[in-house]
């Protein structure tokens, strides 16, 4: 996992890999419990320079007070979450899950968002064939591509730890996000690499090194065990958990991404927890092992 | 999935594909409720020729009852599990896990075995270093080889799903059981298929027909949601998920696996249910399906 084929990247071990916390975001699932002008108050007193934004907390206040919210915060937007879903195969659903990624899309581009996360979605209901799912996945992203490039979106595939297949993303590694990003042109598709959902992988380092060009989002979260009930809420603060985190990012940074990296925690302890704790917290470890 | 190069195995859909009952076997963990001697019985009752075998309930009775009551029964013995956990870095916890695997081989040579099946281990305490952890399994398989080759035991290396990886296999992929297996003599080291793991790979086509020649051991068990809050009980009846059977089943077949397939459930409803019941049903499901 070290920096083969990164020339120029300087990277030579865990602290020289690093991201700087000037590429430090705030993915607002990690306060969930804050309106989107608080967390972009939070980052803004955090000094966390940009922020990921959901798109329910986007619909709560509209799209142009969402603008001008994080503008006037003078926050970057790393990420839109998120679009994806595609994986209904009855014709209202279809058409439901295009024209709702069709208006992720024009959210994304008035956010200015470096990325609209894609998350694919699971089986079809009452279907067993992956194939079929993969494919609609497939066909769905390319029926976005025009609209993406349009309006100068990127989409940004991810894919979910195969433990979510049936019932969120039938996308399961890195190395399926890059074979489908690759048959779409690179300004308009990439993909989105997030230490949670991956970091288990044997073909991490390779699928990453593929990936080189294509990558379009650093999402981070740890795994924390044991796994609890909801199996969605099992993410930890990076450094809580097995993650080994520095070998993920000198491969993310040797591959030519320069963006922001997200930290990205579901768990409702630290929903629970003050966001100005949980803020302190994102910025210390980021710093220390990111 | 489809059989190409599967030479006289006769594969043309799901029916001709499958096994005939004459290759069932039922792992005793379906049936985790019984003693060895109640769940040999239960297999004669319901003419289930093959038994999978798990070594806490041989040492309940010692080897030697083990190996007359399933002879006794007239009984296949398509595994013994299981070995492996390889990934203790402490030299006592070393010596400990290759001292349990020596004894494994030795039972599972005394019970005729197919196959001993190998769980790997997860990461080693309080490192995160998954290539360490993974290095470990390799050379732990590399010193039972002689000992597997002299008692005529072939080792069965088994991926378990990766959301187990951090605490009980760091081997996460068919793929990494078929590069493993392939550093070390085949009549020692296969793989063993069981679909709860390994359904939602892209690759598993792929994977499977790579290990042609390697395959010890075919286990199924379906994929139900939602996860229980013990993820380790969360496989189901086969046709109660969302796995779809046949073309796993055909690709296995085409690789020229022609043992014995083991319906392994782990899952507190089923052990609260009259074992014949479960084994009836076992029964049904099998021969519709697999």
């Amino acid at each position: 996992m070290t920096g083969a084929g990164g020339a120029g990247t300087g990277v030579a071990g865990a602290d020289a890999a690093g991201f700087g916390l000037e590429r430090l975001s705030l993915n607002q699932a990690t306060v969930k419990q804050l309106s989107l002008a608080d967390a972009a108050a939070l980052c803004v007193r955090h000094g966390i320079p940009a922020i990921g934004v959901w798109r329910d907390r986007v619909a709560e206040v509209g799209l142009d007070r969402a603008v001008a919210t994080v503008r006037a915060a003078g926050l970057h937007v790393s990420s839109l979450c998120r679009g994806g879903f595609f994986t209904r195969a009855d014709d209202e659903g279809h058409r439901e899950a295009l024209a709702d990624n069709r208006a992720a899309v024009v959210e994304a581009a008035a956010l200015g968002a470096d990325t609209l996360v894609l998350v694919c979605g699971g089986l079809v209901p009452d279907r067993r064939d992956l194939g079929l799912a993969r494919r609609m996945v497939a066909d769905a992203i390319g029926a976005m591509v025009p609209e993406a490039q349009r309006l100068g979106v990127r989409l940004g595939i991810e894919a979910l730890h195969p433990m979510f297949c049936a019932d969120r993303s039938v996308i399961s590694s890195l190395g399926e996000t890059v074979d489908l990003a690759l048959q779409f042109p690179a300004d308009a598709v990439g993909v989105v690499v997030d230490t949670y959902n991956v970091w288990w992988d044997a073909r991490l380092a390779d699928e990453i090194a593929r990936a080189a060009g294509r990558i379009v989002g650093y999402q981070v979260g740890d795994w924390v065990l044991p796994l609890p009930q909801d199996t969605l809420l099992g993410r930890g603060h990076v450094g809580d958990g097995v993650i080994d985190f520095p070998p993920i990012t000198a491969a993310v940074r040797a591959a030519g991404y320069a963006g922001y990296v997200e930290v990205e925690i579901f768990n409702a302890d630290v929903w629970a927890a003050p966001a100005d704790q949980t803020a302190t917290k994102v910025r210390e470890r980021f710093a220390a092992i990111c």
